[in-house]
C-alpha cells in the first residue's frame, strides 16, 4: 500500500500553504481554522493508526454554511478537501495528505427536529451515533444502526461509510435508515437529497451519498428513519468446541427462516483476550455464538426454544439463556469490551470482508490454514448472521516487515471472501486499506464507471480524491479526462 | 403534458425504419423482431391508456445475450430504445416514441437459483412478480414487494419504478429487497452490479440502477432477497364516518410504535364501486381502513388489542377483527378488487404521491375540496402507513377537456404533496405523466445533476430519451452538452 507521494516542504509550497490558510481565516470565524503542528496532530490519521500525514489546515466549522464557505475557498483555490467525522474510520478513510485540508463535521452538533408521528429525527452529522439513540430514549424509539464505534462515531461518518452493527442483521445498514440528507458539494454548493416523507423516483441519489466516503460531497444534516423499541429483547450464548460448528449453526438458523436481531461470533483467540480483560464468565471453547432475539414475552420464548432446538442437534458445549437484565448484560459484557480486549493484546489488523452465511466455516476453515501458513494469530468477532467477518490480524508493529506481512495476509483473506461470492467490506469501506483490492471485485469498466459517477458529483477530484480506487487507474482515468476536456 | 414530436412517415423515414428492422432482423433469431402494426399495437402503450404511439419495431429476447445484440445494433444505428417490462407502468414509463425500438424483458422467464441458507433467488426478469413468491411458497419464505398489479408486473419493472405494494409498510420497496442485478447497458455491454451476498462500498450503482425507469440500463437478472413467511397473519377493518378522522387514526397508529404490515385506506366513493363490484360486505361509512398485524399467535393478538384501543378513541363505526382465514380473505377481498371495481366506474387517472403520515388528515381534506372546485370526483384508495396516496380522479374521455381538466386537478393534488413534505412518486414512477412537475420536487441544479448521471451510463440519451425529466430541460441539457463535446 502506498500513499500518495508528500511534496517536500519547499518555500514555494510553505507560501501556498500560507496562502490557503490565510484564504480560509479570512472567511470563517476565529478559531475554525487550524493549522499549528500541535494541534492539528489528532488528525494526521483515523483508526488506522499505522498510517499517518500531517494536512495543511483542519477547518472545524459550526454550521453548512460554513462548510460551504470552507469548501468554495478550497474549490478555488484546487485545496484536495478530506471530509472527516470522529475519525473512527478502520480504512484510512478520514487520513489526509499533506496537500489537503481536513473538514470535520464534528462542531455541528445540534439535534433538529424529532418527529414520532413520522417517525424520524433530523440531526446534524456530527451527532454521534450513541446520541442519536439516547435522544429518542423517552419517546420509546430508537436509530438502528449500532457500529462498535456508536459511541465515538457520528452520523456524517455513519453515511459515508454505510455503517452496520450487531443490529444491522434485522434493521438493515445506514442506508436502509437514511431518509434525506443536506450537503455541501465539492464547489461549495447546499442541496438537498431526499426528505422526510419520499418515496425514491427520478435518480436514486441518496443511495449514492450513503458509503461514498466522503468523495461526492460532505453531509452536514440528515433525516434518520427511526424505530420503536421492541417490548424486550434477550440474548442467548452457544459455546462450540469447532468453529466450523459454530458457523454452521449460523448458516442453519437464517436456514430456518429465523430472524433474530443479532448473532455474533467470537472465536478462542478472541475469548482468552476478553476474558482477561472484561471476566465475562464465558465457557472455555473454540467459538461462541451470541443471538439475540426480541418482541413480547412470548415470542422471546418460542424464537429461544427454535434456536436451542437448532443448536442441540449440534451438540454445543453450552446453551446459555439469559434470564433476566443482569444476564443478559453478562452476555453482552465481553462482546461489547472485545476490540478493546485485543487492544491490549497488542497492534492488530482489522478486516472487514463479507460471505454469504452458507460459506462462514469454509471460510473460518481457509482462515485457519492461512494462519499457520503466515505465522500470525487470527482472532474472529463479527456479525456472523449477515456474513460480515472481522478477522482481527495479530502483529507486532515493532518487528519490522511484520505491518507489511499482515496486510498481505489480509489481502488474501479479503480475496478469498470474493472468491467464496462475499466482498471487500461490509461496513468499514474501501478507505486506502482496501482500494488496491478494488479490481479483485470489480472490473476496469466498473470502475470506470463508479469514477465518471464520481466526476459529476467532483469534476476537479478535489474531495478525497486519493481514496477508494486504486490509485493508478484514477491517476490514468484522470489524466485521460484532462485530455479529452 | 406534450409527447415528442411525432416525425411525418416520409419515403426517407420509411427507409430507415426498414433498415433498423432489418439490422435487428441480421442479428436476432426469427420471431424475436416484429414490427407488422397489428403485432406492435399491444405494445403502444402501458397502464396509461390515454397515451399511444406504436414504435419502429419490438424485439422479444430470450436472454441477456439477445438483449446486448439488440442493444448494440441500436446503439450503432442512434435508435432510441424503450425498455419494458410486462407494461404495467401507470405512469407511461414504457411508452414509446415513433423513431423507438422496444426491447421487452418478458420472455427472460428462467428461475436460476433459490438458496434459502444465503436467502436470495436469482430471476430472470421477465419473471412475474407473484411468480417468484409461487416459486418460494413450499420453503417457507416469499419476495416482499406486492405491487397491486403482481399477477402480471415483471421484477424487471418493479427495479425500473422501485415499485411497492401494500406489505412495503413492514419490509420496503424493491431496492430495499434487491441485493445484485445483471444489466444491459446503452452500448450493448453486459455488467454485474451487487451480488448474492453483499455490502455496499465503492459507490453505490446498485441503489441507482432501482427505480431508474429504464434510464440507465436494461436489467436482465436480479438476485433478490427473500423473506421468511410470518408464522400467521391477520387483517381487521376499521370504518369511520370522517375521511380526517381515519386519517388521524393512521397517524396514531404509526406514532405509537406499533408496526403492522400494512395499513390500507379507502373512502365511500370506493367503497360504493367495490360494494357494486365484489360484495365484500363492508360497512357503510366514510372512510375504511384495513390494517394487517403478522407474528405468532399471541403477538398477533396483542397488535390487534393495541390497534383496537387506539381506534376505540376516535368513534369508529365499526371494528372487525378477522377470527379465521375466510374472514381475513372477506376483509381483504373488496381491497384487493378495487381497481378493477374502479375501472367499472369508467375512466380514471390514479396519482401516485406521498405525503408525511401525520399530513394525512390534512391533505385529504384538501383534496376534497380540490374535488368540488374541479367538478370531478375521486375516490382515495391507498397504502395510509406509508402516506404513500393513490388518488383516482374519475373522469369521462368522451368528453372533450375531461382528460386534460383531470390531468391539471392530478397536478394540483401533487403539488399539494410536496408542500407538505411529501413527493410526486411513492411507487409508480415519473415516467411521462410527471415529468413536467420535476422541477417542484426539484432545483434545476437537482435536475442537472441528475442528468449527467444519466449522461455516464447512457451518452447518447437513447435509453428512454423523453422520460422523467421536464422535455425542456433534458433537450437544454443535451444541446448544451452536444455544444461542449
Amino acid at each position: 500500500m502506498s500513499l500518495i507521494a508528500m511534496p517536500p516542504a519547499s518555500a514555494d509550497i510553505l507560501s501556498r500553504a500560507s496562502q490557503i490558510i490565510a484564504s480560509l481565516q479570512a472567511v470563517l470565524p476565529l478559531g475554525t481554522v487550524i493549522h499549528d503542528i500541535e494541534e492539528t496532530r489528532a488528525y494526521e490519521c483515523d483508526a488506522l493508526t499505522a498510517y499517518r500525514c500531517p494536512p495543511l489546515a483542519v477547518v472545524l466549522p459550526r454550521s453548512t454554511d460554513e462548510v460551504a464557505l470552507a469548501m468554495r475557498t478550497c474549490h478555488e483555490l484546487g485545496v484536495p478537501v478530506i471530509p472527516r467525522g470522529a475519525g473512527t474510520s478502520l480504512a484510512g478513510g478520514a487520513l489526509p495528505t499533506a496537500d489537503s485540508v481536513v473538514i470535520s463535521t464534528i462542531r455541528l452538533r445540534d439535534i433538529l427536529e424529532i418527529d414520532t408521528a413520522n417517525r424520524y429525527i433530523r440531526v446534524q452529522t456530527g451527532v454521534t451515533n450513541l446520541a442519536v439513540t439516547a435522544e429518542l430514549e423517552t419517546e420509546g424509539f430508537f436509530y438502528a444502526p449500532d457500529p462498535s464505534s456508536q459511541l465515538a462515531c457520528t452520523i456524517a461518518g455513519n453515511i459515508a461509510m454505510n455503517s452496520g452493527g450487531a443490529h444491522c442483521l434485522k434493521y438493515g445498514v445506514t442506508t436502509n435508515n437514511l431518509l434525506g440528507v443536506r450537503i455541501v458539494t465539492a464547489a461549495g454548493e447546499i442541496a438537498e437529497i431526499g426528505g422526510t416523507a419520499c418515496g425514491t423516483f427520478g435518480l436514486d441519489l441518496l443511495g449514492l451519498i450513503c458509503g461514498s466516503e466522503g468523495q461526492l460531497a460532505i453531509v452536514t444534516e440528515a433525516v434518520l428513519k427511526i424505530v420503536p423499541k421492541p417490548e424486550g429483547a434477550r440474548p442467548m450464548l452457544i459455546a462450540f468446541d469447532s468453529a466450523e460448528i459454530a458457523g454452521e449453526c449460523v448458516a442453519r438458523i437464517i436456514r430456518s427462516g429465523l430472524l433474530p436481531v443479532a448473532i455474533e461470533y467470537m472465536d478462542d483467540v478472541c475469548l482468552r483476550a476478553v476474558e482477561a480483560f472484561a471476566k465475562a464468565g464465558y465457557p472455555v471453547c473454540a467459538a461462541l455464538l451470541i443471538v439475540e432475539v426480541e418482541g413480547s414475552e412470548d415470542e422471546i420464548r418460542s424464537q429461544t426454544e427454535a434456536i436451542h432446538s437448532i443448536a442441540s442437534q449440534l451438540n454445543p458445549v453450552e446453551f446459555r439463556s439469559s434470564r433476566n437484565a443482569e444476564e443478559s448484560l453478562a452476555i453482552w459484557k465481553g462482546r461489547k469490551s472485545a476490540f478493546g480486549a485485543m487492544g491490549r493484546l497488542g497492534d492488530y489488523l482489522c478486516l472487514d470482508g463479507t460471505v454469504p452465511v452458507s460459506q462462514l466455516p469454509y471460510t473460518l476453515k481457509r482462515i485457519g490454514k492461512l494462519s499457520k501458513e503466515y505465522g500470525l494469530e487470527v482472532a474472529n468477532v463479527f456479525h456472523a448472521g449477515d456474513g460480515n467477518m472481522h478477522p482481527l490480524i495479530l502483529f507486532d508493529a515493532n518487528t519490522p516487515g511484520e505491518l507489511e506481512k499482515a496486510e498481505r495476509f489480509g489481502a488474501d483473506i479479503l480475496r478469498l471472501c470474493v472468491d467464496v461470492g462475499g466482498c471487500l467490506s461490509g461496513e468499514h469501506g474501501i478507505g486506502i486499506e482496501k482500494r488496491d483490492l478494488m479490481p479483485k471485485q470489480f472490473t476496469s469498466d466498473d470502475l470506470a464507471l463508479q469514477m465518471e459517477v464520481k466526476s459529476v458529483f467532483d469534476p476537479g477530484w478535489l474531495l478525497n480524491p486519493a481514496k477508494v480506487f486504486p490509485l493508478d487507474a484514477s491517476r490514468a482515468f484522470r489524466e485521460a479526462r484532462a485530455d479529452g476536456g
